[in-house]
């Protein structure tokens, strides 16, 4: 399903690519509906012009189809083994990448949006039946029993909570973490944090996140906050003795929230910034209470492998019921829909995450 | 129950002091037995001369009998309330203290080693009905429904393995973690671990350690082992395909366990050392397997109060049965008896932790 | 001189407290006029309610008096000494204090804003002839040969640059540091970027700026922007080839200059921001642009003796002529004016920094 | 100059590479021998198997004779530029290169040491008048000013000591640093340190170390001591009134040297290891001297481009004479006399950096 130019998608066919020794193809069984797909669909901009016709689809689980020898030693996979794909390859060779930072490589080099389905071999998205897998593709194996529903969570879910909490925020054992925000990713940080020993986890939401709430909380969180009905700022002082918390994540995407951070973290904590409030939207802070705190907000954006590797390894522990997000399901030639579902145009529906079956 | 001189233990009686408005006193319930005071008792030297007489004892676990208003306050502490105390406190004007790390001040103010018990008030140790409280005694209250087996090992115990594996090696999700001697401190530390996120928690030890092992697997380690029977820098090695570990910490107290850490350790990898190997215990190291491997050894000692906070936190959670690891308790009469044990000089005697409960 | 109310000063007499063992009295031979000072003059709020009256004070250097013998053992130093004075002291007792944060004491003991000169002994601020030094002073023994000129600008300005560029934003070799605003705040900081060994340092400012662009340049500033004749971020894109600051530091107080940092700073770089911007001011920022950079905003405020000693022995090496920052000197009475003129509300005055010397 | 075996280098010629669009030639001007190029030369075993024949030669300083449009590009180089050029290119695929540690590459892909000169194009080392550029050399340009002996010390030399100093010991502002040995990497280290800004720079070395103890000096190093004549444990106790170092770095190569950091670091210090002792050589340690002082002992090797990127500034700024480092140069085909003469085999030669000039 190619998006051509903002709000028309149409079904498109393009040859299976031949692959070499260095390169793959992935038969795509589900693929998750980011809200950056949402933006895209709508046209809204972002930092870098959208190159359509683009073929959306970068939270991946599938199988190896075809798989080049070089490859297939590399990375340790073999055809009919099951894979998830992280949605940036760096290009090697720049400042970035070699530094390590390949998700911040200059090429941007990522599926489902900065690559024009234009370019051969044409297959850059997994809102599709395949998905190409070049060289440098960040293509990890996962066991073969693991559910599609949590394969498709691991990158962008559970591996960006791992990244953003523990690995920027150093979340540590027995600290109070604040996740503002039920979403998907507001619930894998809960995951998160309870593996990362979090003394109390506490989240934000207003009342129609009733049943977020409860898969919070059958997650781990220790408390729920609906901030509809109570100040959290005065619940979490009560909670706290006065000081407040280690670390809070705003995932609400409101501006609101952003402003919140500041007066739930304590002097010298930590406030994780995932985003994203648009480019041209200014949320106004009183800065100076950054200062008197000495509080530190750290910006955070995407997962990589230092982050999906260990991700990997608590989904296939099975030991939370990760699947329980996917509360959509729908066909390739419903993409459209499944979009418009995730971005809460279709009255009645109220998802976490929606995925597509190609 | 003094310790006169190496070897000696006598009872005494001292006058219960008269406690002033900053300061307090606890009445005892149970003290752990730690390798030092096995040390003390043989009259090993350490790298402070011992100020003979000496009431042992800082594993600490009581009831407060009384406590000044001003303490009570900063402390939030009432009679009757249950304690524990950390075995340091600063003097709070050196540089040390200043900079937070009063475990490490100039005065070297500590129960139950440092401070002879000649000097008033006294009660500077546990091995005792009670212990005195200065204004700046580290003493945290837990709740009142605390095993006394829990209590005593939440500070030397579990606060140490908080603090070397989370805080100064900075484990994290996902980690290979490998824990060498199934003791106390490595048996807290596969809970520490397990709390941490580790993806594979590894313990080693030797044949006769078969009901350390069944326990580290109670609390969560993922592989046993036993290096009489396999070589562990091999098995490692087939483990993490080649990778080694993130992070290997040595709590033999044995030379030889010090040497594996270099092989088993990762590149760019962490070893945290607790020692103790003795002060002049020359270990030979192959110092340029460090060096290619640019690895990390990092000397650790005790906790504070930033590990211990934590550490009831999870000791009061209840998820691990921390209570297991206590083997063998005594009467303070017996206290030359329960060191002895301690030291393994009691044949048919396999203790993990020795209390006293006075 | 008290500051009895806002933006009324009257001159009083305290007697003399006598000094016990653990306290002493410093002779008061110059003071620093800080922004902080101005506001409290002119009544402006801040995060605490003000305790009027208020001796205020708190860039000190001076001799020792008088000093009691424990605090002279502790300290290193005696009667006749020339010493400086941090402006705040900890409890010692309180989290803070314990972690080794005494700046963020819960009790905020600091000279010249929070103790209300009606509390014995009443020399709680340095606009003075003499100032009382409790237990806990933070106070330091300088050369004998240093000038006042200097010795009153090593805490608050050298010791805050230290702590803010190197010891909290990192500051590295061969990376591009911005210094926002060329007040007495950023040419220390240039000092500092020099000696952390930054690559290049580069100052912004106004046209009016000009004799501190000198003065930064003398003190080694590689590149000055006037920012009403070019678009720093033009410059510093073109100076980077693109990749922009590693650190940015805002020291303008003005919300434009904090919106700045996040178009300046680069990919993972670092914005300090020691504000002030005012407790009222919000400050509108496009967060997202943070996001996309997985940028760090860190708060800092003020300096502690970690920062204070290298301070001193930067100092006392005379390496950069500090003393050309001091642009005014008044007398004791002249208080008023002194803090008219640092508030630039004296037509034809042009301060870098404002002294007193009683 | 080929390494045929150990102890036999027989002057060969290759034909000159094709270059293709990402690869390069580059003309050698200058390069350096290393300690390692002795040891390859007498055969010593690495952690590595040797692939004779080798071409040796891996500090590198020369011209751009040929480049491809591509690597032009990336690079910024074209031809008759000057450049050098680390010793390492990572695989660009391995989890290390992803990690942006390519000098831990699992390839090993170096020059000079790791890739025979059997392999084609055979140009894998700088003992040669033209050296090989693989799309993934780190090549780098430097001012055309800039003199050959400056050159061939940034990376290997300088980079090294930014890297061990600065990026992995964080030295900072007014800190104590021991550099013990006052070879090359001594020497540079003392350089940097200053640029760190390190408030005490301590060198150690023995009576015959003379002439580099004056460049030591030159260089900026406060202290020089002699240990044939003082016990540094001592002065270094009384310079820093007992604290000791904050940071202690052994380019000794000597067991004894490795030893005696343990004495001389802090608590809670940090121990640059850069080795080499030798990979059978057995270093004994009082291990517990670490663990009561909490410090740490970080093994580290080499240089990458975020350490020579500020070396070349460092360089390039002439702020220091480098060149002065190099006491003895030689032309290629006297290649097997320079690295005798770099191993001390040669009576009455005393050098600190021997060169070959192709």
């Amino acid at each position: 399903m190619v998006l051509e130019s903002p709000g028309r998608m149409v079904l498109k066919e393009f040859p299976l690519p031949k692959i070499g020794p260095e390169d793959g193809l992935l038969r795509v069984e589900m693929v998750g509906v980011c809200g950056s797909d949402v933006g895209m669909y709508r046209g809204k901009t972002s930092r870098l012009p959208r190159p359509y016709p683009i073929l959306m689809g970068h939270e991946i689980f599938g199988t190896i189809a075809k798989i080049g020898e070089e490859a297939s030693k590399r990375r340790g996979l073999k055809e009919g083994d099951r894979a998830i794909v992280e949605f940036t390859f760096g290009c090697g060779i720049c400042s970035d990448c070699l530094k390590g930072d390949y998700t911040h490589c200059e090429s941007h080099l990522t599926y489902g949006s900065t690559i024009s389905c234009k370019e051969p071999p044409h297959l850059w998205g997994a809102y599709s039946e395949y998905l190409y897998l070049p060289p440098r593709a960040m293509v990890h194996k996962v066991r073969n029993d693991l559910l599609p529903e949590v394969g498709v969570l691991i990158c962008a879910v559970l591996g960006n909570a791992i990244r953003w909490l523990r690995i920027m925020g150093n979340l540590s054992i027995g600290e109070t973490v604040i996740i503002q925000g039920p979403g998907q990713q507001g619930l894998a940080g809960v995951i998160v944090a309870k593996e990362a020993g979090a003394g109390k986890v506490i989240v934000t939401g207003v009342t129609k996140d009733r049943s977020r709430f409860e898969l919070a909380k059958s997650f781990g969180a220790d408390v729920i906050i609906d901030i509809e009905k109570v100040n959290p700022v005065e619940v979490v002082r009560e909670i706290t003795h006065g000081r407040m918390a280690d670390l809070v994540m705003d995932v609400t995407g409101n501006p609101k929230g952003a402003q919140t951070t500041i007066d739930l973290v304590k002097k010298k904590g930590t406030v994780i910034l995932p985003g994203l409030y648009g480019m041209n939207t200014e949320v106004p802070l009183i800065l100076d209470k950054i200062i008197f705190k000495e509080a530190k907000i750290q910006g955070v954006f995407s997962h990589d492998f230092r982050s999906v590797l260990p991700a990997i390894q608590l989904a296939e522990s099975k030991k939370y019921p990760l699947e329980r997000m996917v509360t959509h399901k729908f066909q390739l030639k419903e993409a459209e829909k499944a979009v418009r579902v995730a971005g809460r145009e279709v009255e009645g529906e109220d998802p976490i995450k929606v995925v597509i079956i190609p």
